[in-house]
């Protein structure tokens, strides 16, 4: 949250990106101010106040809410990563989650909007990335703790596999519609973590 | 290459295509038809001739060239994948391939330029994947069958594995910059293919 916001200036705030992304979800990145504002009920001057630098901020912050989906719609899983059952858990959300979205990715979608070398927009990415590893390697560092994973693999390497599992999985699943290579990539990862008799 | 053309006249077409590939790795896809013709030398009524479609069947055309080269960066390891040694040769050729390239990802702009939906698009990049998968399989199965890689995971299974592990660190090298979770996700699933004593 932006400092020097009221409680109800950051809420009022909120509703205009929730509002931006569900529209964005289903008419595309393209959208324009004036229908944002139209779907949010905003005037103009308000949408000025809490994006002064405009469309592109508003864009941003959309991807910011966006990355933060992708990581909630993995919880209650992705912080309790504790145990084999809860690991299982986190697998079939990913997958259910990646199968649901199909082809169309929103943060891909907005952040394609962006220029590429745009550093807010990098910084969205990077950041998701590097929450979301770091949540993987708290889990399996714990399963390593507790002898329920191997120690054989150190937990950050085991975390960034299993990201790029995610990813890789997504981003095929994106061009063929096959949700198969990111299952089959998963579950690979997990199956290497187990402790071998 | 298309039916109908003369040998010379698939080597006009073919040339246009390469330097505008050049043109667009240096500049973006977003370069005008007028500037291509500029760098190409080739005339409207030539440039009209081999892409009557204009400016997106040449994009197309491209975009196929870059993915054909996706492949072909890739030799002559991935069509020769028989020993553990050409594997490791792979797999270095691959990292040293993403990590010159970096964040630009000539097919990745390219098919960005284009509609999300677009079917010709989406055959490009299906059709890269499908062949790339071939090529991996066909390799684990020789290695398989010398008894070189283990039988415990079937042939198209590694190789959807491997092929999620190259696009997925591939993402998150433009993202980050960083080549380590490529590296890594390459690693431990070529080792997971080992044969264990």
């Amino acid at each position: 949250m932006p400092q020097g916001l009221t409680s109800k200036g950051a809420a009022t705030r909120d509703r205009i990106i929730e509002g931006a992304a569900v529209l964005m979800r289903q008419s595309g990145a393209g959208v324009s101010l004036d229908e944002i504002r139209e779907a949010t009920r905003t005037s103009k001057s308000q949408l000025f106040h809490y994006f002064p630098q405009g469309r592109e901020q508003l864009l941003l912050a959309v991807a910011r809410h966006e990355a933060d989906q992708i990581l909630a719609d993995q919880q209650p899983h992705l912080d309790d990563l504790t145990s084999w059952r809860s690991w299982h858990a986190w697998r079939n959300t990913v997958v259910a989650r990646y199968r649901r979205q199909g082809r169309h990715c929103p943060l891909s979608v907005l952040l394609g909007q962006l220029a590429p070398d745009d550093e807010g927009a990098r910084t969205v990415t990077v950041d998701l990335l590097e929450r979301w590893q770091a949540k993987l390697a708290a889990g399996v560092r714990h399963m390593q703790d507790h002898d329920l994973m191997t120690r054989g693999i150190d937990a950050e390497r085991a975390a960034e596999a299993l990201l790029v599992s995610v990813e890789g999985g997504a981003l095929i699943l994106i061009s063929t519609g096959s949700v198969s290579p990111l299952e089959t990539s998963l579950d690979l990862t997990l199956d290497q973590l187990r402790v071998r008799p």
